[in-house]
């Protein structure tokens, strides 16, 4: 694979996420040689995945080229390809692209779809967790109205306009929400042929609240908000199976519809060689209060991946899987991993909570700082801004603001092309590739 | 297909080019029915295509949805599908997605790479006439620099780091410059570990000169542009023959290069059903001056696909394959349809030939207004304005003006993201899906 040996200790990082992102820079100036492996040559911005899959933004604004990040890092290597399997007696990791030696190895690899072991889901329902997911769902939801155009069955039309969001998390909520506003302001224009009154859009959650992890007012004024946009909100709704045409729940109902979308859940996800004992709830690695994974000396896993119970009495079974865990736990790595060169005393991790918000539409969102919870308006303000500071890059932030800017004052969405049309047969393949 | 039966004639026009488009608009106060069908969802602006290949622009900037184009006119039907073939003794089309009949048709359907039955170019050169052929180019440039990295193989790294593009028209100058300037700008800081001076770029041309159709001092001046930019022009020079690592000319010299860029020529694409004797030179479908097709009343052609030998002392052979030409006759049949069915005289096509031009370049472009010609700093500005003007939309040309302009002070592509692996097998599948 072509990376020198030097006579400085070698960190591998598998995954630039935000916790990789933030570890590897934040290695700078050690001396040590950083190899990160990603399977994308990009670092995604998942938090605006739901705009790409709704027409809202392209793929290019959310998504920065990861040898950008490090164009001025001398002892980084990045290598674009997947990391099959992890061989710790060895010190020794098997990619797609050949093996590679480690003196540190860091897990930063994230999460996948959670589909709880429901198969017929699986094969069925629509991810978003990557660019080419968001992409496939925006085809997918494009191409349903060009079919709804060509057919004369009611039944057939009624089910490619009906569209279900599973999953009351952020994702869930501000997809439900964005299917709304395309509906209103974009369809309704583009397919004068369908009665538009016939589209339908729903959201289901299984607890019997929305955004569970913020708080109570902020989850009833989400389901407020949605309710107004014409989004139907079941609570206490579990899926139970879903056949590509009917979704069913477990209370015996049914919703007769050809797209469901899944962002119900996560789970860790990372290469084999992980010793069974160390994998926690959500398939996650547990780790020790300073990232280091419970039987080694020198592996380590920070973010979605990494579970940390009982170590915070916020967090019993682990932090949330978010990205500012994921961020302050690569910066804290970064900061131990030359005490453990020096053989000085580390730092615990202890995650600062900033707060957390969720957008449901134009000027609709809720906001919970602690004990400041404030919506609508300000909380969409907000919203825009936080979202606009973190995205990598300034001309991803200037593109999107402009797109956002553009977006409100126009009514509409720019980018709704059926690029490459969404075929489900190649779904799994296609999921691989990217 | 769900197409609405009116006692008003029905006009269907295969494909949403810039010819299909200005004959669909204005049509939109005559008395008749429009059925537009095209294979893609949106109109691609084909002009910038290599841009999106050379990492400068995304496919959204370039591409504009069909629907919303004709979103106020209430006469128009778009379906999304393509037409197989023509049976003109029942006037009806057969489609992907059902047959339709008729009452006047319009050939729109404009061009495809010609690779002058040259098996083994066509089996492994990258074409660029569409988003998806642009996107598995871009992806194919930035997989090849990932791959040289892996490589402790001299020989292989430098059939990796060459690239020949084929054809001394527009896009091959145009994306020759813009290798050169992804070279300097963006690969250079991206692939600290390679050595960019092994990085090769060839622009192969089989007629002694660079832009024909344009002045002698353009095709000049493109040679000294492109030379400065380090890009090595080789006139005279017809490939033979490609297997994937080797390029054969037909002098018997030879250049090792996993990349061929094929932007060498085109011919007519239309569906089956017309009568070979009605095709002529480039497969194009021979009309009169009114763009009717030998030997029918009701069927007609425009641009690319379309040729009007001999009617006009400056083309003897057919007017020239560009958006101009698509543009006009679509205006003129837009025209002529209301005289045809009020049983008036028609009105004959003559070309207006506003000039040409073509960019190299930062500050480098060509311009032919007829006697008026320029070249460089004036004439790149005056090729950027005219490009956004001719963009169809706001928010396409804001979007494009803002990445032009970031890319000029930044010397930057903001958009190097392979964002689905191209896969060579996989690409006579890519292209008939797309």
């Amino acid at each position: 694979m072509n990376i020198p040996k030097t006579d400085k200790p070698r960190v591998v990082i598998i995954g630039g996420g935000f916790g990789g992102i933030q570890l590897a820079r934040g290695l700078a100036k050690t001396p040590v040689q950083v190899v990160l492996f990603d399977r994308n040559n990009y670092h995604t911005f998942q938090p605006l995945l739901y705009q790409v899959s709704t027409a809202g933004l392209e793929p290019d604004s959310i998504a920065f080229p990861l040898r950008k990040v490090f164009k001025k890092q001398p002892n980084m290597f990045f290598r674009w390809g997947n990391v099959e399997r992890v061989v710790p007696e060895k010190n020794l990791i098997e990619t797609s692209i050949g093996d590679l030696e480690y003196d540190y190895l860091v897990f930063a690899s994230g999460s996948t779809t959670n589909f709880f072991g429901m198969k017929s889901v699986a094969d069925n329902a629509m991810p978003m967790k990557s660019v080419s997911e968001a992409l496939n769902l925006r085809s997918t939801v494009l191409q349903a109205f060009e079919q709804a155009t060509l057919t004369d069955d009611a039944k057939e039309r009624q089910e490619l306009m009906t569209f279900v969001v599973v999953g009351g998390g952020p994702t869930g909520v501000e997809t439900a929400g964005a299917l709304s506003e395309l509906k209103k302001h974009v369809l309704q224009h583009d397919f004068p042929e369908l009665d538009l009154r016939l589209m339908r859009i729903y959201l289901l959650e299984a607890t019997p609240r929305l955004l569970n992890g913020m708080s109570d007012v902020a989850g009833e004024k989400a389901v407020a908000f949605l309710q107004e946009m014409g989004v139907n909100v079941l609570l206490g709704a579990a899926v139970k199976d879903f056949d590509g045409a009917t979704i069913r729940l477990q209370d015996g109902s049914a919703i007769a519809s050809k797209t469901l979308i899944w962002a119900a859940g996560v789970v860790g996800e990372m290469p084999e060689g992980i010793d069974k004992a160390a994998i926690v709830r959500g398939n996650r690695i547990n780790v020790d209060a300073y990232n280091r994974v419970q039987g080694h000396k020198n592996i380590f896993a920070i973010g979605d991946v990494a579970s940390m119970p009982g170590t915070d009495e916020r967090y019993p079974n682990g932090h949330p899987m978010v990205a500012p865990v994921a961020m302050q736990q690569g910066q804290l790595l970064a900061r131990n991993l030359p005490k453990i060169l020096a053989g000085q005393d580390l730092e615990p991790f202890r995650y600062f909570d900033k707060g957390s918000m969720a957008t449901v539409g134009r000027n609709k969102a809720v906001v919970d700082i602690h004990k400041v919870r404030f919506q609508g308006w300000l909380a969409w303000v907000a919203w825009l801004g936080l979202h606009l500071l973190m995205l990598v890059g300034f001309r991803n932030k200037l593109v999107v603001m402009i797109n956002w800017v553009w977006n409100y004052f126009s009514y509409d969405r720019g980018t709704r092309l059926i690029v490459r049309p969404y075929i489900k047969e190649e779904r799994n393949k296609d999921v691989k590739a990217a």
